[in-house]
């Protein structure tokens, strides 16, 4: 049989009677996470509960992830020592491959989808989702996978997308293979994987939202989950629809954004007024309603936050055009937190008088602390409109060394503050939060501009005894 | 001496030593609860630590309050009874007055500063701050004040206010009697008072924060606050400034605003795609760091909600102009939540085909439940476009029986809904959620829309399963 001998080819052995075999599709930041966390959950007596295959795009991008698990490590670097073990680990206990061979999926008995899909609003226009390649990935699982399998899409998509889109081409495929048109299950569970120090954790250690395109669907997609996910600490919770659970994984990350990008206007207040938001953030945070208040910053980034609001606007424009619904809050989060790098440039302009041929040195490039993820980094608009405006910029980032958007070489070492005019302190990296920055500077006396709160009270105060100007975004002058 | 045949003439007796007078400028729906929360202060000994004078304007209003207060009884009905029991037992042992007669000022160690302040924005026009009234108060109190006495604001103000015109007014009024300018003490403290089951709490059992004008302010305000305020589980907290303090209460109340107004969108989306959104949010709020995430909704009513995001664009413009700050979000909040209760018209209007001379019901007019405060309720805006657009509406509500905005008699109880075309749940009020709704509807059928999910899940089933349609705010049809 074809899959019995394309699965001894990828595990060197046959498959164990009772191991479900799990195909992951797409081997990104989630699907190379969700399947390390699938390949490391044990039943009681130690033995992996699962064989796992990513597979992958048979494109230069995608060999290279398929061939970094397969030969043991986690295809992209990170500080989180779990994580790095459980693909070491699984990659010894052999239950764990990866391929570019789509035939993987018809060993599958369930498929988790963690392929990206892209928003983009272009000027503020309405925004556009891209689906020919999401669409592709369906349809290439409504071709592979057996009678009786069950997919589980992840990917944060515009609310409506697995009944419009993902359900009309899996029953497509089946029924051109003469198959019963809901031969494959199809359910939606977001994850809310976040790369870091708890990149594993953030997998295992999370709530979980699901529901089934039928009921037997959400059954089988909880008993997965539970298999997966410490559910006894993180309960799993069932909603009406798989429309209702992609609309949670947006809404929450609106939510935040949204939030995030509330602040940047108070931030401007603060430091007209001569107040310390922070400080005032902190105060009003006592108050358990108010306790996801967020604080001035330097921007948004990453993959997720700086467009996922405009999935709402995008599944209004694309199911529910009929209804002209509008989405004034999350297409002004969206805006707004492109634009807070470019706040705080304008106050450092201001500041040094104009940015033609000053130096600036940025302390942190990634996107967010302790990871070496540079994917729409604040950093990357700061650093290019500073360019733009004529100054000379230098980079630092302990985790990054090559930054691939701006094709540019980042040194691992602080460098010299002795000619930078602003040194600015972007991601609160645990190295710049620790960094005693008076030896450092040593007889320099840069403006030291801190974006993300990174410098302490203390620390502030001892620079301007040593003469040091140190502002902060969301602080008044000299606080 | 005049002070002390006055304080005899309030008391009906001689001041006692070490009990101090604090006087509460203001007896409306704060002012009258801090009145009330000082009296009822006690020493570990039972007696009372303050003599307190709630201080009124002498026109209608004012000595309507004063004449409560002075007969034992709050000045507006409320179902909280430690409330109204404290301002019996202060009545009773006689350490609470009320008067219209300035010169009682003249008594004061504290003066607590109640006075309201509107801001208002026309047609989205730059809010407007009318500071006439606040100012002539602030007067009277540098005219009348004792040398040492300590003012605090509680009133919500543009961020800038105790700096910018309550110092400089307090000075001139010094000086012009004679007396050192900084005769008088100046903090600012803001409350966080919530009419209903909970009024007289929401006083003394919530976190406070506050600034001085000086140290020596600060620690006078920090001494008072610690003899009233129930600081061992509600710690104090001070911050750098007034306007710190200041910022601190508008941004609560725009933060709580913001995500009010973000979910109207949300809502708008849920009810095309077919979902229950207050589903959706009650599994993300599994979230720490998401638990605040606000409800679909009827509006935003009350004194603070509607209109205090507008203070920090008018103290922008008032204190900080040349800055030139922009407050979207602050602006967008404000707009999108007056214009909620029509998003519910509109969809119930389309549910039955136009409004002209249909027969709506309201259950429940006031902002909130369990109070009988119409201040700025949601429902006046629907009501009033209800009727513009040719509806006949009666409203019911437990605790309203004539609503002042409207003009309008508000029945009491329940009214017969055989000639409803629709009735609107409106306010969650514990009666309206308790109502067994089948036998009060006997045989009508109208349509049931619940603008605040005081029908549960049960209910609604039961419901339909009479054949009765019912439909709600941010959820699909039928759901």
């Amino acid at each position: 049989m074809l899959a019995q001998s394309l699965f001894s080819e990828l595990f060197g052995r046959a498959p164990l009677p009772g191991r479900e075999i799990v195909c992951v599709q797409g081997l990104g930041f989630v699907g190379a996470a969700m399947a390390t966390a699938i390949a490391a959950a044990r039943d009681p007596d130690g033995s992996p509960r699962f064989d796992v295959i990513g597979v992958e795009l048979d494109n230069p991008r995608g060999r290279e992830r398929v061939n970094k698990i397969n030969a043991g490590s986690f295809p992209f670097s990170s500080p989180d020592r779990k994580l790095n073990e459980a693909v070491e680990v699984a990659s010894r206990t052999k239950n764990i491959v990866a391929t570019t061979n789509a035939n993987a999926f018809g060993l599958a008995r369930i498929a988790i989808v963690d392929v990206n899909l892209d928003v983009e609003s272009v000027n503020g226009a309405a925004p556009q989702v891209d689906f020919t390649g999401f669409k592709e990935a369906m349809r290439t699982l409504g071709h592979e996978l057996p009678a009786g399998s069950l997919v589980i899409v992840e990917t944060t998509v515009p609310p409506g997308t697995c009944e419009n889109i993902v359900a009309p081409v899996l029953r497509e495929e089946l029924v051109r293979r003469g198959m019963p048109d809901d031969a494959i299950l199809l359910a939606h569970s977001y994850e809310r994987v976040m790369p870091g120090p708890d990149y594993f954790d953030s997998v295992v250690n999370f709530w979980r939202v699901y529901a089934g395109h039928n009921d037997e669907a959400a059954a089988r997609c909880e008993e997965f989950l539970t298999r997966v996910i410490n559910v006894q600490k993180f309960p799993l919770r069932r909603l009406g629809s798989m429309t209702a659970s992609e609309a949670a994984k947006v809404l929450e990350n609106s939510y935040r954004a949204i939030n995030i990008a509330f602040i940047d206007e108070w931030s401007r207040l603060a430091e007209a007024a001569g107040i310390d938001l922070y400080e005032v953030i902190d105060a009003i945070r006592m108050r358990p309603t108010h306790n996801n208040m967020r604080e001035p910053g330097f921007g948004v980034g990453g993959y997720c936050l700086p467009k996922d609001p405009l999935f709402a606007p995008a599944a209004a424009a694309i199911f529910f055009k009929d209804k002209q619904i509008d989405f004034p809050f999350s297409r002004l989060a969206v805006d707004v937190n492109s634009r807070m790098p470019l706040a705080n440039l304008d106050r450092i302009d201001g500041a040094l008088g104009g940015l033609k041929n000053k130096s600036i040195m940025v302390l942190g490039v990634a996107y967010r602390s302790e990871v070496d993820d540079t994917r729409s980094a604040p950093a990357e608009t700061f650093c290019r409109e500073a360019i733009r405006r004529g100054a000379l910029v230098a980079c630092h980032d302990p985790y990054v060394r090559h930054w691939s958007e701006l094709d540019l070489a980042v040194s691992d070492t602080l460098p010299d503050p002795s000619s930078a005019d602003v040194v600015v302190f972007a991601v609160p990296h645990r190295a710049y939060r620790e960094l005693d920055v008076l030896p450092w500077l040593r007889d320099a006396k840069p403006l030291l501009y801190d974006c993300d709160n990174v410098l302490s009270g203390q620390m502030r105060s001892k620079l301007r005894a040593a003469g040091i100007q140190v502002e902060s975004a969301g602080r008044g002058m000299g606080l």
